[in-house]
């Protein structure tokens, strides 16, 4: 035995068993290093077809990893292993739009007709800019990123629509140039950013003050970047106020087997 | 026979047959489009060495497509019947760093110790950015693209140093995103932006005032954006003041057989 790091090592069972059991139940962010880390939607039979449209039809907010099969908490494509259930640290349930508990599994809600979708998150293409030395500034500063509505709409389908949320990271230009190379590779997680400079241009008034996340400054020579957010849906379902629906608590992700390298198309 | 477009078509021997026997003397931009065209820089052996060194060490600006034999007026690698001694349209010979003539070709002046290096040009990857649909300012006005020296040093090399000179575009956010992209694609003419937004951070302090080139407006809700420009080797050279150097008039190109979608790395 030594110390070197395997890079390759799979961390992502043995932390969804603790999660599972109940041994841990904080923001998964940092653990299982280069998995995947994933958002959870979970909606009735009678919805999830228009969702998966509307995920289909606005592929940088709603990057879907994969959908289970009606009444099953399994997603055999992100993990052998993994029940939605009970993997994830903490859950928001949801009745007719409005929020009624935040437990630690979910057994005792589920139902037969529950569709759930695990949707691409911005954990993995912020591995791959730290791994460039890019200055990620809400990892930084150890908060949460600003997240902002914008004017830009997403497509509608069916039931979902509403704007699209972006959430911003600042950086000086030759960084951003340098980031929108590295997230293009990372489609299914947001891919490149939307925007960048500008921000009264996508209808963001006062960047000091997010809808969404904590505040991080704009330094003199940097550019606000921004990249379509995994809390479009979620903003999008709130409207709608389904009589029910399952998702993650914020930061309580879904950590899967796949690695944030596999997401890289080039 | 019919209209249709072969996309295939190499018109660049034919147009280079017209330019030798003198029947064209004009700019080359729109000649055989989808080729190649190059700037070209002639320089004593002596000098081709540390110039040679300086284009490897400051790729964004001086990226060089072929170097010829001491002597040789030929570039086998970019067309077999090359002959820059009068295959483009026109010529500036400079002699101690001053402007001395400008031929439309430099047989009279060749000797047998000149090294030539063709150099990438922005008609490449503006030629991509054009198929995408995005407007490329200058082309639309009809104008030069606007130029500014920095205050981004070159790598220096033996006798060669001095500043990036940059090209601008101006562009709304999405579109230099997406240019960042297409143009990250082309590393041997200039490949992706070095800056964007805030030219006073590059030492540009007047976007209004290029220091080459035609001004061209940055609209309201445009950025402008800034790429490594061709114009950075003629700039240093000119500060060396070399007893003896020829180089392309402006607009006045090398037109090569090479594809611009060969150039693209991906």
């Amino acid at each position: 035995m030594n110390a070197m790091v395997d890079v390759h090592q799979n961390t992502g069972p043995a932390e969804r068993r603790r999660i599972r059991t109940g041994a841990f139940t904080g923001p998964t962010s940092g653990l299982a290093p280069g998995n995947v880390q994933a958002n959870l939607v979970v909606l009735p039979r009678d919805l999830a077809h228009d969702f998966l449209r509307f995920a289909q039809a606005n592929p940088r907010p709603c990057p879907v990893l994969a959908v289970s099969d009606a009444g099953s908490p399994h997603f055999p494509s992100l993990g052998h292993d993994i029940d939605i259930r009970t993997d994830l640290p903490r859950y928001r349930v949801w009745r007719d739009g409005e929020l009624v508990e935040e437990p630690t599994d979910v057994i005792h809600a589920w139902r037969g007709d529950l569709v759930g979708f695990a949707i691409g998150c911005s954990f993995s293409f912020e591995e791959a800019l730290l791994a460039d030395g890019i200055d990620v500034r809400h990892i930084t500063r150890n908060c949460n990123v600003p997240m902002y509505r914008t004017n830009i709409p997403c497509v509608p389908a069916g039931v979902f629509s509403g704007p699209m949320v972006v959430s911003m990271r600042p950086m000086k230009p030759a960084d951003a140039i340098r980031a929108v190379q590295i997230t293009s590779r990372f489609p299914s997680v947001h891919g490149a950013p939307v925007h960048l400079g500008l921000p009264e241009a996508i209808g963001i008034a006062d960047i000091s003050k997010p809808d969404y996340g904590d505040a991080v400054p704009v330094e003199p020579g940097e550019l606000p970047v921004f990249w379509a957010c995994g809390v479009t849906p979620q903003a999008v379902i709130a409207q709608v106020k389904p009589e029910f629906c399952i998702t993650h608590a914020p930061g309580m992700m879904l950590i899967t087997d796949l690695r944030n390298t596999k997401l890289a198309v080039l």
